[in-house]
């Protein structure tokens, strides 16, 4: 089962119920649990989101918080007896601009490590190209990233879930 | 009929024509219509817009406007003879914002409310998670009180759909 | 295989894929390829993604720059042997907006146009009312104005497509 649907994305908006059905698609795999935090607790509301997030997740799982050096760190994850949960991409995005890092390169190289995965891996981002254009040029381009690493991701993803009121749509597989 | 869809979601954005739908959905099960309205006329854009609302809508509705204490109003409207529109869910989340109330236990007594329900309600609301996320912090907990009651609402309803651009995208039932 | 499939409308978000996956519908027509621009190069950041836009097309396209007087324009380039890429509406509510044109009577027009069209039609546009409900005026009366010309448009096109990530949801058709 988990060589058939090797590379997911979960796609969603803010508490769209999407981490809960990416974390329920990852137990269904009966593979070794691994958590991939992107999300970095620079203030008490984002640490107050991330705690709430691992009380809901519960125990049977390896957490690692890696905020940009992503594709990196998952090589050292990848293999056939486990699954790895990446929750959320467009945190890491965010972290890839802070860094004054070239987001399409690391968006390259993350699609590139996909391509070939051993085991399994479920990638969670949230859809925010759907409202108004942002008056903000900076957040302009935070949408543009997302959007552009949300295709190249797709392209090469086996499935595809859009999450809304926590109930996915199949968009892929 | 009515007794195979007592609960149905109709989610959708701004001008999604998710209004027009759930009218019709209710218009179809030719029982007894009620309308309940959250939105208060507090200017005059708002005053408008209901009026307007109300105008597409035609006759042949009972108008209820309650704004805030949704649940116990809903209980005195719960009849098997009877289907219930509530038009929308994020105004009513916004209304009890304003009031300083408990969103998550007004949300949980609504839910209770739901499940068991005698007759036909249909209640729309907005998706509002689906853009970048805002500046201001009420802005963010009001997309997250949303969020959750969505999640909450669609998991207790027999039919959930997702409208844009006046077609409805079956999610559950 | 034209005549099937006469007006399609396709929605998405911003870098959703859409304009891409509309060109895709274009080329598979067979038809004489005309590409109606409704976008104005008033900045450099505009210019830009015009520019690229055009690079990502490729050639074999007839190119026509129509901000505002879409739909007489329209009418001259309808004919059976060609297929018209219209990107997007979302600009061309914008433009009319600031010319202070009335967005309802052009939508009007354009929908009656439409009905009937004699070759083929792709028309582009970006679904911007599903975050937060904007702060200014100005904003809101424009995802007003774009929610309800998507409504009229999908109600008389053959063919409705949501696409997210790269990947088309059929709404209708």
């Amino acid at each position: 089962m988990s060589s058939a649907r090797r590379v997911t994305l979960v796609l969603g908006g803010a508490r769209s119920g999407k981490s809960a059905f990416a974390e329920r698609l990852v137990r269904e795999s009966g593979l070794q649990r691994h958590y991939v935090a992107t999300g970095q607790a620079y203030d008490s509301e984002m640490r107050e989101r991330i705690a709430r997030h691992r009380a809901d997740r519960g125990d049977g799982w390896s957490t690692h918080e890696i905020p940009v050096d992503l594709t990196t760190h998952l090589q050292a994850l990848a293999a056939a007896e486990r699954v790895v949960l990446v929750d959320c991409l467009t945190l890491w995005v965010t972290n890839l601009m802070m860094a004054e890092a070239d987001v399409d390169a690391a968006g390259g190289l993350l699609v590139e490590r996909l391509s070939g995965w051993p085991g399994q891996i479920v990638l969670v981002s949230n859809e925010v190209g759907l409202g108004i254009v942002p008056d903000n040029r900076m957040a302009r381009e935070f949408r543009d990233h997302a959007g552009r690493l949300h295709q190249r991701i797709a392209a090469v993803a086996d499935e595809v879930y859009f999450v809304a009121a926590g109930l996915p749509l199949k968009m892929k597989g």
